[in-house]
């Protein structure tokens, strides 16, 4: 499926260094691990940037355990999201230098601080509440290597608190808008900068906010451009392709 | 209904100057005249302020001119929303005075012009498709005796366009916001002033708007405060409100 | 942002009163005060007429703790909603005369008791299970200097109930109507008056009222006039919306 | 499948009246005529009181003077609704006696004036817009059998406008209330009279009344009782369960 | 607002017997108690044939309880649904011949045993699980006064089952559907038989359910004619409704 | 990615059969021919059993018309779904033999009557308007080589209309059963039969069907077992999973 | 409603080996038991292929064995699904031989091992979480007697995991597709075999998942065909569906 | 608003170059141009690197006409999206060299060729009715300076014809993927890529597609990482998102 691996593959075949057999079970079991009930992905560093994500929620402490194990003998730093505390304690058991942060509910091993440039991640939110939302996105791309900085609780409201930061923007390369309720942050944000704007629609709110349904909407409806819309509450999802943005600016240059 | 209605009928009845069955024929009969598909409900422009506006979708030609007719033999001031030019026509050909707002798709009959008060109603739009909404809720008020300012396409993602109006915002009693997408005009504004604002959400958009439905929602869950919301395309439900607003305003003093 | 102020600003800056960092650094800092996890608008005062309120859902309770101190310094009045007893507890602990209304969950401090108007804020009720949504309407408008009358359970199933009440309705600057299921009593009500109603759907109610939906949709369709909606079981906002119009009918007479 | 029936021809194949075969075959034949494309229901009649009714949308015009032209051979009295002009004059030209009635637009062919009951169905709407639904319920009830009714344009705005007619609401042995918007009438007419109601909501309004939905959702939660729900714009169905339930009762006394 | 009621106060005051005063004074006074957070509607027994029902949900047990008082002191029966064990012992406590349906979370005080008519309500369900919803309607319907019969789990996925109960579907006046999943029963029994069929959609079901969406809609596009909805998981709505039908079947003969 | 495939080309290239740029290359370029604004794909008769069909919304008639020629070129039996008369009228100009069925809107081109078995695929409708969708289920199932029975308006309200067709389901290898409003005949079928349903939910009906959503709602909470769903209107997605059903019972035995 | 067994039952009769009356009471007591809460439907093993399975959700302990003692009074294989722990100690203290499958909550009882035929059913699942519906689906085919492979977590974000398994594609008799989130892997899947696919939706992931609305909708407008759509979360639904295609293709060739 | 231009500003004014009203005065005209009914927002060029695109839906030809002009003095570039022929028809009346996308519908005038890299934007398309959209992103980004290239027709039914494709993703900066109906194109292609993936879902498919919910769903709940997802049908806003991408990367380094 990866052209210059099957490419290589077949090279090695011709050559007479490899079998027939030998190909095609290589082309099955390189990539991952098989758990059982998780095949982890291990080719994903190569192709994605950055080790499969161990998302937490749905699968027992044990088998986060083992994709944990499984990812770190092959990674120096791994990340897993939504995160309860025994998951941590779990985790810390046997990776004691193991981390969480707590409103992100997120446990990340860093081994190798890597730095993927100078330039920073800024993530806004429009309320305290969407902080662990936000926390999330920050910590997940620190992990990734990215300069982070945080400006909560600057929504429209008080559209001066935001202004204020005005020239915060100016030095981010992307920047994560993180906000509930009528999530009109994104679009006031998007307007004045001019690079990517990530939004993360919150589930932030109450009533007819029908648990994110209006920040998303108006999101996507955005009167701004340069606004890249992801999942109601996905945290992760905007740092991961905050991380992809940056890193492929500067791959291609 | 109205208390003070049935007080004064009963020391006429008392009095021995109205009969029982008087009474009630008069208690079904006075406020309003029966057109037999509509009851046109004369009794309005006391209890509300303002007669009976006729909602022109749905009728026809003929039953419109009908009511119309009806409301004009009692009142100075007439309106009809949500009028095709034919019914518009039909109209003018009766009362050539009537008047035709094209974008606003409003029949006004202006006999007496009153004046509220000295203060504004000022309607703004995030942008030019929304202005025919806009145009019901100025003509509507207008025509209801309150003096208008309108400033159109201020969307929040030029927000410099918005500020360049911030004067004119100390000027008005009520700021009505028209918007669709997302909406989100209503929250900044909300946050920059100290008057009510009624928010107009639209059905301009596409996609994820779903006809009006992001603006709507957006508008209801504003973090701004004093905001108060009407139906999608509601222009003139918007100006309905800031005409009892202001009215009442005066009327308590 | 506020043009006032720049106005001041720059005429101290020409004056040499004022250097120019001074002027930016003053233009970020003034209005409001960092914790970190939130930004304190303390301009919310003179540009809303009302300290911002804070609203606990979401927020830990030292978070809560921390705003409302930052508030107290510079506010005499302050309102926190959605407050849970634990919060209640921790604030009273540092603020003994901090009150708390128990079905509306508000925590109030009032130092000062203002009146704003000989006018009064009218909160009606459906049914008995909207009283908590009332209660914060209600606590919310007094702590906001507006005298208060509660009429609860008059739902239009027994309308009977509620035109015993109607010469209440007389003496009322704002009626805020709540209701949930099919919310019925905003549109009853709108009908019968000629001052402002604010409309506050609730999630009471069972099956297809969809948390809230039926009432808001009613009320956003309502066939009366004057009417303004805020989002389900938004109390607060309610109160807020209250607020604005009474006082921007003195404000400008 | 109806007892009676098979008991009926259980005896017959007993007594050696008919044989197995002509049973089954009876089973499959009896009770409706195959026209390949449609398998009319002769059945009905017996069965519910009143002969299938053609429902004609989606129907082409052939289709329906075929199943038209089947129901008149055995039934004296035919229903078809949604009903274009072109149906109309399709049946006219073999039924000359059938009619149109042009908002309901409804076919009706009425060679037997019958006569349920001394009895009245009473349709009611909230505005003029309601009419067409209304007219499909009150034309399809008169065909039915009963006495009908009609009160237009007395929605809950102006509910003076709705006591006026109290007194005939005791007249009726069931009541339809026709209404779009926020369909708070029938929670209003449900509370007032000790007969069944029959809500038939519309899809007449704008913006967030979302095609009839409000209008559904608040017929469904309506605070009164006795309050049964038909479908969106369904005045044939509303015609329907006011027939059957004012049968029934006449039928075990 | 009950017209007799009005004229029978005319003719008094009139007759001197009573001032003007007093007329209102009593107009405002009579039909309700004010219970302060409930009116308690004591003219619904004579308007609506039974009296106020108390819908538990969202009251305090001690709010319950006090309403529970205020009803049977003017009525011999009592009903109150969505009732938790809690509140039955509170209840029970002070009357102690008050009986507690369990699955269908109904109190009920039963002092006087009616007969509203020799004829039955037939409650049917789809499935085991829709029991509990069946047993609010069928406790509800004897205390009105209904002699009831049970028929549960008969839905169509085994439709041999619901047609072995064919013949007790002719001694039926009403019939009460309760079905949640597809609510294709409605449909079926809507088909077969001659009386009103009440359709009460549960939240039964799973996934794309929606919490009876499904049922609901299901129920409302229902090809079977004569069928009523009430509210998803409405029991109680459901015997009010079937109460009111055969109520009004009888005293208009 | 078709592994046998992979297999064959890596054996040629191993026998210097073929050179890794031709390997390559003809991964590519063997399975689909290129259109520029379509990729036809060749290799799903083989894949998939039948060539691939055209799914005529939302092409232009050229385009159409091309995709048509390139299929044409290297299969024997062509559909076109979706199709209106001007589709099949250019298609007919190359293809005198083409075929168009009217209400399915179906254009085919059968050149080769294929068999695929004695057993029959049996399309069933609720209601007449219904037609359209199952003859678009109908003639792809035919012109995929399977025998089709039709038994059009056989809904559950008059559910001996089905029964008298109950000795045909025995005949069926796969029940295709479309319905609208309440789509209660895929579980009355369901419950019935022992070969698989495939459900087709249609967008027959008005007001609260929602375009279809109550039938698929319906089908999807069927309580029948052996019932699989496809899209709303989806006829030729019926019929696709009937055939691969039927071929795949034929090729395993 | 068996034509056989009407057949049958009437040769009995008319032989004079059974009475009317005897007739008619066999025709409603045969095929079920009636345990009042519960009509056990014995006959779907004839007519379905399987007994009766139990759905737990909703019912009580109590219910649930008393059900599962009257199949397994006349089946040697039993089902209960979404069982909780506590039904699986009470079934198995009276049937020491049942089991559990704890991911999938199903409890079994298979006293004889049948065998369908040599073919399998292929379980995936897109990510781990999705497990135990796939669970649910596996135990159930197995005690319907079929072979079951299972592949998990093989979502299409790294695509080569699935095409490792591409060869077991290719040994099965129909594949069931688990996928939560945007459930694309059915889609993928079903564009590569030639056999049925079932798909099953899950309510796995947050946000715009709506518990399982995206990848419902996902797998209905899957643009791969042999595509048949189950309930979300609905793994027993998709087991029956694959049984009835196996035993349907055995039992017709 | 912009930070360093009131700098500027300030330091003018200090200078004595600049009075304070003619600071204000400036504040508010600089960035605009005011066309009444649109403000025409000049600095946009400046702030988001390219100048306003005009949105023709919901615009007159005479308004589009205005805005291109007064865009058209200050810009070399311009691109009017959502335009129909007669819009075109007027534009190029003044503007010979204007261009028009029929399948896109964008009129496009470019004066000035500028390149702004040499990296490509990468325009895919999962079915051929989807290439109105993709048309519309691609000509989008062509006039912003960017190189396109195109693969349309490339679903996950037919898996095989992606992977052809496969070597040109290396060479893409952004990939947009426009996919209707279940939308799995984008998680299939983020799960291959290293690059930012723009998700656009559409309007196309039927039925269950709920104009475009489907693809939005799953596109916001994909598996894969690094996907940003952008409005229904919203080609432009994919093409901005991309532009700001590219250009924010160069600039940064």
């Amino acid at each position: 499926m990866n052209m210059q691996h099957i490419v290589a593959l077949l090279e090695q075949y011709k050559a007479g260094q490899a079998g027939l057999d030998d190909v095609l079970k290589e082309l099955k079991k390189l990539p991952y691990e098989d758990l059982d009930f998780a095949k982890v992905d291990h080719h994903r560093a190569l192709r994605n940037g950055f080790p499969e994500v161990i998302f937490c929620q749905g699968k027992t402490v044990e088998q986060v355990v083992k994709i944990f194990h499984s990812l770190a003998e092959k990674n120096r730093n791994i990340l897993a999201t939504r995160a309860g505390q025994e998951i941590f304690e779990a985790v810390q058991a046997q990776y004691p230098e193991a981390k969480y942060n707590v409103p992100g509910r997120v446990v990340s091993l860093t081994r190798e601080h890597c730095k993927n440039s100078s330039r920073r991640v800024l993530v806004l939110t429009a309320g305290t509440a969407d902080i662990p939302v936000a926390e999330e996105a920050a910590v997940c791309s620190e992990v990734m290597g990215h300069e982070v900085a945080r400006i909560y609780d600057v929504g429209v409201a008080g559209i001066h608190r935001l202004f204020a930061y005005y020239d915060k923007f100016e030095t981010a390369a992307v920047l994560i808008v993180v906000a509930g309720m009528e999530g009109a942050l994104a679009s006031v944000v998007g307007g004045l900068v001019d690079v990517p704007v990530v939004a993360v629609p919150t589930s932030v709110g109450y009533g007819a906010n029908f648990n994110g349904l209006s920040a998303l909407l108006s999101m996507l409806n955005s009167c701004a451009k340069g606004v890249g819309v992801v999942n109601i509450d996905n945290g992760f999802g905007a740092a991961a392709l905050a991380d992809v943005i940056i890193r492929s600016g500067l791959k291609h240059v």
